[in-house]
């Protein structure tokens, strides 16, 4: 199996992060591949870099789609996603999808925790989006400035096992998620000082999209997530135009 | 004062209809100006449309802000609303949560008429991140092809009644909303015939427009819709990197 | 145009506040009329004095419905709003719905800052009928009894900004709702030192009621907000019996 | 024990057979009265109307409140029925909420039966206000003029049982309520031909206050229906003027 | 009329306490009777000690339906009652649900007053699944160990009457219930205390249940409270299997 | 990995049908075992028979655990899913949430095909206690006696081929999912002529379990997951007893 990981953020830093925790948790004979928005922000923490994010996702997911068997929107808050699952042919993952998919199998509330106060709100609506914010227990963030996006980790690991703590003996959780690509890994190494499960995005949606991929489901070819019917369009790249071009075989 | 409307579809007739539909909608002083996106496809149905549109509605709104007091999203579903209403410094409407608002104040339940089935979900999904999707009644839609997406109030202006009469008899609509920016103005040639009130997304949010301008109730500076934190990018337009740089007064 | 504010509560020294600001918000050529309940109680918190205020307010929107173009029902919680807007012929609007839409149009989630605790259940129950409890963030209310109805803002002025910060920071808020008729004008004389776009319910409603009217959405002669059926009356007001036998044109 | 049933429509005939379906339903030694709204309409089936009964109602409930153990609102859609719980020192209920508690510990989703087709609007909010709209099947309702109020039951009896079988097989109801006192009484004589549950409005109100009687769980002194705080009033009936005025005894 | 409570703990000491609160509860003519659960654990605070009470009650339930006219399944949390009910022929009640319907006839939003913290989450669970969660305020709970089930009230008393007043003053509740049998009776010797009304599971299920029997709303003989279809079945005590087997007269 | 698939049903012919769905899913190196309910009923359709199917699940769960990496209760519904889930130190799935977490990667609304009428209300609850109702678009269901509970498929193909396609074409399903360990497999074979993914619950919860294994999140000692906490029991199998009764090491 073949999974590609998109970065809809500009770092590679993060992307590397990204790719040796997809690696650590995908099957023997699973490829990742890692590829970093070519345009947009260093980090997305709201609406509008998401707006951004998610018009890089699909440009990248356009180009890469034919040779892979899956593909992740690498990015907490899953910028694009739902559209990019109608246009592609192949199934597409999503970081908070996977981990809140996850986190529904080991318990009935769930905390999240974020690396800053302000993607907290594009996380809550991102759980809204999908219907599962009676199960949010709570989202607790750290509150500082950060001084590399790729070393978020170090700099705060004690600030973050006591927002865990805090959201099981406050919030009620019976599950955390550590959300975000740059907390990628942080679940492993923590797990063993924190009294309930801990959920990680990306090695959550690197082993969904293995079940996906085995259980193929079909392609959606009518329904909400069929293709977008095909029409006129002007000012895309040659890859998102023979997306948009494509003949599928009918039902 | 000066309204942008801009048209995240790339159609040129339906940016016609929509400003004209402002202008006989907006107060005598008010200045009416229409964009067209320059990159997408020919009227938006799908949740991967709206990702494009979305991305061209920002473009655009960071380069045309400067000379407006609002900017209207005029594609019902409102692709990119959220984000650009953060990022930007003026009010930001959209067609769908403006009719949204007329029609909360008219009566209890709404329907929305729609020219395809395959855009009734995208509108479903508008509804619901508005946090309304209790008091929608039913969505009813056209179920046939469009010959001219500039033409489909005169191909099926018929159909569309009916479609009026059974949301308000079967489904128990107070109140209708005219969807989509193809059907601007079909409220008010229709409006005698049906026994409730009918909302148009354009006009609503013309009139909308002028009142958050003359409330002026503020501009976000904290919390969720405050500007995006300024940070590394790339391979942005120049407006946009303009506007993602931009200076702004502490509160 | 002519809009009618109907102050459900026996105080004149509110309906002057009412009236000051309507006349400050409303454009030029409209015309405000305020009008103070003939009985009942000096301010509304509870849901027994809406109950009593409803009546009040019904009573005088059948007296003076004739010479307006519009109603609105001021005082926050919306006394009898719903009632009063299926039995009259023009646009009826209330401060809260009116408030909660402009809300909705400047961020995702508002709080609502209050003049007592007791108020608070009736606020909230107000917010939950029309179905936007999901969006509210909080209610922050002051505590202390109130020595004057009319002079809340001067006595406390400065706990008031209290709550509005606490209201951002702490609870997430991207809106607020300066709420009630006693804190009228108070949004504008603050807004500069709260970081998010602050609301106002008089203000609000006026320049929503001008939008209806501009808008002519029709009046309901079917759905729930048709008039009530004619049928036997008794005991009640000359104006509201013409009310309630008034013939109506059918569609 | 004594109760007082509150008919807040103007009509004789269905405050008769309220009276006789509480005293069937009552315990022996319960005493039942029935008093009828001096002022408002024939029947409720819209918010004005409702309007006005809650303020009829509450009245009434000033005025004979002394001499009872518990009141009843005797009109399906509960007017009035929060306010006056605040202001009463005895036990107040509502068909509806009655009706709505026995439905709810016979089955999971009830279904509505009702008498018009305008008054499910009406009824729909009403169960949306208790909390409890997502256990509701579905109203069903007659759709004809209604020759007498007093004698729905005999001139519809065979479309009310169609009502009820449609109910259950179609919409999934495991409880039905009867709704609307003009209908007391039907629950009992088709019951042994209906598959589920039936369920009536007076005479669950009147073996539900006799339970709070016999609880006797303690007048609000707090929260939100304590009194209304004691404050200036116009323009009331002297038993209103007195309830209002009454000191209670502090926590 | 003939009530019989099943305690599906294992306490005797419980069973005792119950038994004692329903006698104190019930009409004059009622007799009461309480079992104990041969089998399962002391008190029931986790979904896995309820799902074990289920079946100990619904064993319970087979054997001793015929000899009553209603049955109380007398754990806070209802275990195994909606089963239970589709099984027998009589009336079932549980505490939650009646100490609910008994709050909800008294005020908005209710609390919650519970043994243990680990309890709070399967409370949580049962009144979302009785649809009411959104008129719970809090469950607020004691946080140390159990001394004796059977002694919790004397422990602990001052401790609860302070979790009382937080829920009345912090979290908006209008009406307390004071959960789980250990604490039955506890209401009524605190109650002169406290500001809002206090409601008890065991004293309201008892009158609910008379209330049920008098009303005699009929079987359920469709819908999803229809007796299972009988099927093969096998390893059942013989009241099981009688229960399984038993034949109905047809609609 | 060993997964031990429990079905709660006392059918051979259903445990071998989901003993060969289950090894077609798995992974080549998994080790799959079925056991069948020593006790209760030939398959679940009621709440009393999910009762009694719990905890015949339970007691294998106790037997068996030690010996295996993953359990799944393998009946359409869950029963007993929460709480053993608590008891046991492995991860525990169902087909229902199994299913629902595939069909929300796949889409925004799913359907449900069921075998029976009487079941679709028990279906309903436990996706609403999944939280996941606002995105069920229907429950269909056969509407025919079954003549052998191991050939519903081969029995009634068209038929069910014909409730997938009213599903989406009627409903606005994106995802079908096949309910019911009868149906395992099915969706396999008429997958090619669906227009939208098709989503098992056997092969879903035999992909889940290897990724719930493999991410090795932790086993809960705090949050409402931890392991029921050790007290008085009696009457229980051996095995159940030395699972109360196990100690587990501190956080």
């Amino acid at each position: 199996m073949r999974i590609l990981l998109i970065n809809p953020n500009t770092s590679q830093s993060v992307s590397d992060l990204i790719g040796s925790e997809a690696r650590r948790a995908a099957s023997a004979s699973t490829q990742i591949e890692v590829v970093t928005a070519p345009f947009g922000v260093a980090y997305i923490e709201t609406r509008f870099e998401a707006l951004i994010g998610a018009y890089a996702g699909a440009t990248l997911a356009a180009e890469h789609e034919a040779r892979h068997d899956a593909l992740v929107i690498a990015a907490f808050g899953d910028p694009g996603l739902a559209g990019i699952r109608e246009a592609v042919d192949i199934p597409v993952l999503g970081l908070t999808e996977s981990a809140l998919m996850s986190a529904c199998m080991l318990g009935s509330r769930f905390s999240i925790i974020a690396i800053s106060r302000r993607i907290t709100a594009w996380y809550r609506e991102t759980v809204q989006a999908n219907g599962l914010v009676d199960r949010l227990a709570s989202i607790r963030c750290l509150n500082q400035p950060l001084r590399d996006i790729g070393a978020v980790q170090e700099d705060h690991e004690s600030r973050l096992r006591e927002l865990c703590l805090q959201a099981v003996e406050q919030d009620g959780a019976d599950v955390l998620i550590i959300a975000g690509a740059p907390l990628a890994g942080l679940a492993r190494s923590i797990r063993a000082d924190i009294p309930v499960p801990l959920v990680d995005g990306v090695s959550s949606a690197v082993r969904h999209a293995e079940t996906l991929i085995a259980l193929a489901p079909g392609r959606a070819r009518g329904g909400s997530y069929a293709p977008p019917p095909r029409k006129p369009n002007q000012g895309l790249s040659a890859p998102m135009q023979a997306l948009l071009a494509r003949e599928r075989p009918p039902v």
